[in-house]
């Protein structure tokens, strides 16, 4: 059974309401962009960390599911194409932060939100690194590697994929809420409503937070949905990672 | 296959540690507990919601896992045991928290963390009114409910229940995050250094962060390893759900 295609359309729509509230909340609430180690630099971190980790992150781990009749290899080539634009991506989200910080002496990763969010960038480049390494080694040094050996590295592929996911979500949700707090209760007075007055920004920024846990749920659906996975996809003991282009 | 011990274990260690944790945090570097209307009432929010959200919450749904040999009924009877203690602490942590926000006048219900906490204890309440009014049609009411639509309701209910923990998760870590940037950059000038600064207790309270993280892996990877759910607990359709007692 394929995935309904409303659900595939529901979960890209709120992807792309996800990247237009984080642009909107930057651009014109935070007062847009420069890469200046200002804090209109710092505005392309909440841009590029929710563009790359969740909603292109979450896109390409659904790809599987796709109710389209596109080839494994294709599949696999968009598949670690967006991954890779991701991870480019969230290097600049924290290149934006790190750069920022170091301008303004304001010390890296101290609060609970840096480390759930360093862990997730490491999670992830490792992730990628060991696909690429392993990858490698199928196609061009053992491309005759036991297909069982490969049928076993895939659950921990995907279980992984599915944690820096997760991790990425929950690092959204704190580092949203650290923002305001830290901007809108900030000691230069040059806000009129503090927090917890509720200003319109934080009506704005708390519902782009909101868009993303219900973003996030909806691909964790659609993947907790083994129905939905495509036939005979998934049996990784007759067909080779990477290199199947059927 | 049973879940291995170690794993279980492992679990039941993590969900300790982070108890631990969160009462050393709240009871040592936070001050104490009181129920006056005080920081000290506060203090039993995160005591009590990291206890009933993420723990017990956590240890009920990884139940059917439990490498023991129970009856699916004495599982049921547990489960139900500790997700009702979990919402009755979740209740009291929420009124730590509404009352503390009432005596000092803080408004309630302004920040991203309070927006999906509210909705997780509202959808965990939702949940267990759905269940017990379920299970109550059809212990009373009709005892012969097709099968199928009570197997029909599982995948919902589990459905739910991981959204539910997993919404605790993101939670929780922005409520610690939240509480460290209020305390420790207070306006009272009470601490010597910032969260900025990383002082002792921000690196404690960001430690218990990350063992909640793991502690929420931990058991989402049990959960998704259908290889350890228990042989005969998963055929709702030849077995009435909470009326069994085998």
């Amino acid at each position: 059974m394929f995935l309904p295609v409303s659900l595939f359309l529901k979960s890209v729509s709120l992807g792309f309401l996800s990247v237009v509230f984080v642009c909107l909340w930057s651009g014109i609430w935070r007062g847009g962009f420069a890469w200046d180690g200002s804090f209109l630099q710092f505005n392309w971190h909440p841009v590029l960390m929710v563009t790359s980790l969740v909603v292109l992150y979450g896109n390409a781990i659904v790809l599987y599911r796709v109710p389209l009749h596109w080839s494994r290899w294709s599949c696999k080539v968009c598949h670690a194409g967006l991954l890779f634009l991701a991870l480019v991506l969230s290097m600049l989200g924290l290149c934006a932060a790190f750069d920022f910080h170091h301008a303004n002496n304001i010390p890296h990763l101290y609060s609970l939100h840096s480390w759930t969010g360093i862990s997730t960038v490491a999670l992830f480049s490792l992730q990628v690194e060991i696909a690429l390494w392993f990858g490698g080694f199928c196609v061009f040094l053992m491309p005759c590697a036991p297909l069982t050996f490969r049928a076993r590295m895939k659950p921990l592929h995907v279980w992984t994929g599915v944690t820096i996911f997760i991790m990425s979500l929950i690092t959204s949700i704190s580092g949203i809420n650290e923002k305001l707090l830290l901007t809108l209760n900030g000691r230069n007075g040059s806000h009129a409503q503090p927090y917890s007055a509720l200003p319109a920004e934080a009506l704005f920024a708390n519902s782009l937070g909101i868009v993303l846990i219900i973003f996030g749920l909806v691909v964790l659906s659609i993947l907790s949905r083994h129905k939905w996975k495509k036939p005979g996809f998934d049996d990784e003991t007759d067909r080779p990672l990477l290199i199947d282009t059927r």
